[in-house]
Formats: structure tokens, sequence, C-alpha cells
């Protein structure tokens, strides 16, 4: 069995990133530069939009936080999307998720730029990665992707089963292996909540991704000898033996399921570091204007 | 076994939408009006288009055809799109694929403003789609969806396997009937060229929708006893029986597979008429503003 270290990969990116944006600066150009909306004060949005800014700071980037309060009125939040839009030095941007109920998300989303929408939430993103257009992939999914590709992960002519059709985890993830790309080209099986016997599609498995968020749910009997398992779940729940009070719990059930495995992402460590990479990613992308010229 | 009569379907569907029409004129409201460019002299392109027109006139439409030689340029097609992107009496438009090799197909595509885009190939629409957000579903799925809803063939918790991965069929039909909606809810399982032991698949699906374009492709071995047939296959061969010198075939080797059936869609009058149905039901959508306000 082979751990996946994502906060490897992702510290490697991030090396990658910072020598090319010294060799932008050194031929005249600008630093590309995030900036992220964050809407009220809770803890976990906080928590990523900070290591989102201080990431931007590691590798060189540019970085504005625009903060609002939660009762902020949806056209105020528009307005500062539209200002986003219109600024020339900005290369991409993001709305931390989840808004305020009183804020339409679509929307908000929608109103963003395409070519600015470094998140890949736009419908215009999303499509344009189904049908194979250049596009941004939402972080998730592309971290994914690159997880497998680094470690050299054969997945053409694999079978893979994708748990959960999330639309920002296992919808885009399903459709992304069965492309024809070199990370791709598997066939996949995208279960969910109404699958019925789901252990006749995971035994059967050579790749699983589980992305339904519900803690330590994958078991040892539900998995193949050989199988590679990338377990995206990062569920909070209480725990005594840290000082924050809570411990992250990926939706493997880790100890039992990854000596079956011939690789595995851990909780913490595998895919979540992966989703700042890809983001920072595609914040370069669109500095270069690889996407939308 | 039951054939499903996609040609029954599609002329209620027609039936429903001229009364629709009818009800619209009386409360003073204008035709909904589908414009078409065609380019070039393709003998399928012009049976589609000028099909595509009857229909309109047949439910009480206005339509309109544009006919551009097939080395018009590039420039002067987006300069059509964008006429009728403005032309405030045109609820919807089709450009007829494919396109002369000269011009970028994706450019035109993306160039048809998203809600006239009645054919649900903008990228937009298409990520709408996967978002669950209101949007046009593109022609063959949206009448698949239809003859399934119809038949009243359950699709909660199915089995079901779409055999073909073509960004216009078989990526959003796998999308769709994955979804948590009334015709969906499906375990879905793409399967494509790469695809190893294809019939490992097929032979435990409920459901297959076979949109690979090979003709007789499935046969009575890869299909279980009471399953649903879906046949999107619409290969002219040669044929010394017919006047036209050629015979639709499917992708279903259908007499073998007929039987072991509960539905079927026969090739020709199964799935092909539907697609015009659907693009019918864009165009009301689209007259009647409901995906775009």
């Amino acid at each position: 069995m082979q751990l996946i270290d994502g906060k490897k990969i992702s510290l490697e990116i991030q090396e990658t990133i910072a020598e090319e944006v010294k060799t932008l600066l050194a031929q005249g150009k600008k630093k590309p530069h995030l900036a992220a909306i964050l809407v009220g004060n809770d803890g976990g949005s906080e928590t990523y939009v900070a290591s989102k800014i201080k990431t931007c700071e590691n590798v060189g980037f540019n970085s504005t936080l625009l903060r609002f309060p939660s009762d902020v009125s949806e056209e105020k939040l528009l307005q500062a999307v539209e200002d986003l839009n219109n600024n020339d030095d900005v290369d991409g941007f993001i709305v931390q998720l989840p808004l305020p109920k009183h804020i339409n998300e679509h929307k908000v989303i929608e109103a963003v730029k395409p070519s600015k929408d470094v998140d890949g939430f736009h419908p215009i993103n999303m499509g344009r990665m189904v049908l194979n257009l250049p596009a941004y992939v939402s972080a998730t999914p592309y971290g994914i992707v690159q997880l497998l590709d680094r470690y050299n992960i054969e997945t053409s002519g694999k079978n893979c089963v994708v748990i959960g059709r999330s639309h920002i985890v296992g919808s885009p993830m399903s459709i992304l292996l069965a492309k024809n790309t070199k990370v791709g080209n598997c066939t996949v099986t995208l279960c969910h909540s109404k699958t019925k016997d789901l252990k006749s599609f995971t035994t059967k498995a050579d790749i699983i991704v589980c992305a339904l968020g519900s803690p330590e749910f994958l078991k040892a009997d539900m998995v193949k000898e050989g199988a590679v398992v990338i377990d995206v779940g990062t569920t909070r729940v209480a725990s005594s033996e840290t000082k924050s009070g809570f411990k992250l719990k990926g939706d493997v059930k880790f100890d039992e399921v990854a000596p079956k495995c011939s690789y595995i992402t851990p909780v913490p460590g595998g895919v979540g570091p992966m989703t700042i990479a890809s983001l920072i990613m595609n914040t370069l992308l669109a500095a270069k204007k690889e996407i939308y010229k």
C-alpha cells in the first residue's frame, strides 16, 4: 500500500508556480493576482480563505481579501463582483461559499466573469469542461486528477466508481475521469443515495472516489484487493485528542481499508491540500490568459 | 416486450404544442419563431432542416431558413448569428451541424446567445444542466427523457449503462439520468471505446442507452432479460430494399434483442422523431421565456 501524499504534491506544485512567477517578473510582467470575497464570519470559511491568501503570498502572487458583513445586500455583493470583473489588475477571484441564505448563490456565481472564475463554478466553465474545451476545472476534481497523474496511476480502461453526485465534486469528477484524456478513459459509474447494492459496484472498482461526506462510510468489505481509494470527505467530528476540540474524518474507514489498497489518500493530507494548489494553478492560467484569450 | 413508439409520442407532443400556440395567439401574443442556419448542401443536413421547418409550420410556429454556400466565411456566419441574437422576433435558432472545416464550430456555437440556444449546444446550457439550473437540454437526451417519462418507465435506483461518450448524446445522457430528478436517480455507468469487458456491464443493466453509431452492435447475449433498451444509432447503410438506396440501422441488433426486452425503441421511429419534438419544446420554452427570464 502506498500513501498518496497530497501535502507533498501540493507543496511541489506551489514551488513550481513560485518559479514561474519569478520568470514572469523577470520578463517584466505583473504578479498574478487573486482576489477573494468573504461574507460573514463562518469559522470554516475564515480558515479556508486565510489559507488561500497565505498560499498566494508563498508563491509570490498578489492577493486581495474583500470582507462583507453577513447582512450585506445581494445588490452590494453583485456590485463587488462587477468591480472585480472590471479590475484589470485582478486575474481571477473567488466568492467563498456558502453565502448567507438571503443571497442567491447561483446569481452571484453567474455574475463572475468566466475568464476570472478560477473556482470553475460558473456554468460556462462546467459546460466547457464537459465539451472538452479549455476551462477552469473546479478545485477538488482538478486536484484529484493531479494526484492520479503525479503518482502515475493508470486510469485508461479502469473501472472507476464515484460515490456522491455533488455539483462541486462527484458530478464533475465522473465526467472528467470518463473523458478521452491522459488521466481519463475510465469506465465510470456514478453512485449516490438512490443506488441499490452499492457494494456490488465498489467491490468491482479499480478506483474509488468517495465524496459523500459521511465519516468512515467506506468499509474494507466494500473494496477489492489492490484498489486505488481517493477520500474526499472532510467532516469535522468532536475529539478530545486535539486542541481545537475536533478532528477531520474522511469518508473512508482508513485503518481497515488502507491495507487492501494499492494507493490511498489519507485525511487530512490527501485531497484537501490539493484544492488550494488547484486554485493557484487556475489563477496562474488566468494570469497567462491560457483558458480565455 | 413493448415497443416505445417515438413517432406517436412526438406527434402527441406536437399536438399539445399546437394547442399552446393557439392559446398564446388568443392571448394576443406573437407566434413562437424558430430560425435555422444551413451551410452548404449536405444531404443529411438538408433533410433534417427541412423536417424541422415543416414541423414548425405544423405546430403554428413561424420559421426562417437562412442558407449560406459551403464557402461562406466564418466572419459572415458569425454576423448572421449576431443578427439573429439581436432580432427580437426570433425566439430561438439553430446552426445545423456539421459546418465546413474552415469554420470553427465551437466559436459559432459559443456566439449563439444562450437564451436563444434551443439546440442546447452552448457550454452555458450544458453547464446549467449539470448544475441543475434551468437550461435548454439538447434534443436527443431530452427526447429520451420524454420517452422514459411518457411510458412510465421507473428509473430511480435502476442500473443504467450508457454506451458512447459523445458531447451531444452519451455524456449529457449519463449526467441527466444520474440526477436527482423525476426521470433520473439511476446508477449510471458511462461506457466507451476504452471500456474493458463491456458485456459485464451491459448484462447487469436495467436500462441501456446505446449511442455509439455502430450498426447492430448490441447483441442479445449482452442484454439481460427484461431490460429497457434505447437505441440512439441511425447509421445509413446501403440497401436494395428501399427506393432511396439506403436504410437506417440502429446500434441494436433488434430482431434478437427485442424479445428479451421489457421496452425497446425501434429504428426508425424511436428516438429519431423525438429530437424534433425536443427542439420544438425548447423553442416554446424560449418564446415563453421560461429558461432565461
